[in-house]
């Protein structure tokens, strides 16, 4: 007979191991990868408009001069104080077109004297954001890997990121593998999606699949014929990852661009606005 | 006379100088810094909450275990993986007491196997988000000096980060300085002091001057006046720093003590219910 105690072990040890199969699936750091993406942009928005703010103080001009934040920040965390800014140096990080703008702007500041402990501070903070931006650049690096592991056929048609997406959004690749074309087609879009089926308004045309760079460059008329073709062929790409195993994606996507070629052709003009119904709404 | 070009440039120079005397105010960096330490403080907890999450796909068991963020996140920066952990380390970090329930946890966890990419990426982020606590306490300790400097009472009165909070809440020590105290006592409950006007509520007690320890200790009953108390000191000394120079917050605190013992003996217990009017509202 099994002791009570050998009995709970045992059970207490298969239901671990189910637990860790759940967790083993690859595609969970797939979703935290790109979660962890979007905080990391959170923070560095975040950090960037309070560097820039900050830094005004002592160099108010060097906001609206220098639009690109990276740029910004190299300016403040290697230069500093505007009495270290020299064509040189200024060239080396914005380029030589804006050097010279860039330095005039220095000798005619309209901004404070600032001290060595205020620039630090304000030096410190730019740093921890340049780190953010540049964990970012590994992420994607990361990302794009593990979308190869997981689920290359979607990453192959959608992108590593627009597929991370995609994945984190259905709740997981098996999830998402699922799913009907439809449903793919307006992920992301569940407010208008809700709005359309409760209040009858137009129903989404895409959801985060706007993403895509076919959907997005395309003529606002055809975003909508574009998303579902693509949903569609991610839908069988998803079911080739999760199920099969295959590599099908090269296949679907020349497929997908006949199609997009077609669509691109027949719909090369804006429809025609419907009529019917205006002349009673008409005011006189 | 006066050439045209001339009278330009000194006009122009007037301008610059007073722009530049309206930035050299240095309560301008007390806002910065008091709005970066909130930036930073939501920036931890961001990151803090993702490397939890991404760090449990691993060792879910250690999120319940250790409460403190930094151990925690000195415990993924130093540590990595659970294959990693061993008494001494574990202790050095989390203390003798909560050590040997980590090292059993580690035993018998129920997280899944990680590859290197993937803790690397995790460890990355832990990274970051100790750096935003360092950068945390050198802020704490730059805005006491600055404080120090641009608003020795009200700092005395109310402490560095609760006085840069009042500086930045009214928009500038010299705004500040004009307000009168009961504008200062419901500073930053401004939604709760607009219901009152318009829909009649009762006013509120306080708004940031809660975190006084004063006021946050006291009676929910005493906290209304000790506030009030509170922030007619701090209205005296606000006008002290702005206009004046002496310090004086010394002689208010001491007054301070005396009022907030009064009303600490004179209002031991709750005041009544008011019942006027119950009767009526009272349902047959």
């Amino acid at each position: 007979m099994v002791s009570l105690e050998a009995l709970r072990k045992k059970v207490l040890e298969q239901t671990k191991k189910k637990l860790s199969e759940a967790y083993t699936e690859k595609d969970r750091y797939v979703i935290q990868a790109i979660e962890a993406l979007d905080d990391v942009d959170a923070v560095f928005n975040l950090l960037v408009a309070r560097v820039r703010e900050w830094y005004s103080l002592h160099f108010p001009e060097l906001n609206t001069l220098v639009k690109d934040h990276e740029d910004y920040l190299n300016l403040v965390v290697t230069l500093g104080k505007r009495d270290n800014y020299n064509e040189e140096a200024v060239k080396a990080i914005v380029g030589k077109k804006l050097a010279p703008v860039v330095m005039n702007a220095v000798k005619d500041s309209s901004g404070t004297d600032i001290s060595d402990d205020d620039i630090r501070m304000v030096q410190e903070l730019a740093r921890i954001a340049l780190e953010a931006r540049d964990y970012r650049k590994e992420l994607v690096d990361y990302i794009d890997k593990v979308m190869e592991d997981v689920a290359p056929n979607v990453k192959y048609l959608a992108g590593p990121l627009l597929g991370a997406r995609l994945i984190a959004k259905a709740g997981g690749l098996k999830k998402l593998a699922l799913l009907p074309a439809s449903t793919i087609q307006v992920l992301g879009a569940e407010k208008a999606l809700f709005r359309h089926l409760t209040k009858g308004s137009r129903p989404p045309k895409h959801g985060i699949l706007f993403q895509h760079p076919w959907v997005r460059n395309a003529k606002r008329w055809q975003r909508g014929k574009i998303a579902r073709s693509l949903a569609a062929k991610l839908a069988i790409a998803a079911k080739e990852d999760y199920f099969g195993g295959k590599f099908i994606a090269d296949k679907l996507k020349a497929e997908l661009e006949e199609r997009v070629k077609e669509i691109r052709e027949k719909y090369r003009e804006p429809p025609r606005k419907k009529t019917r119904g205006t002349r009673k709404r008409k005011r006189r």
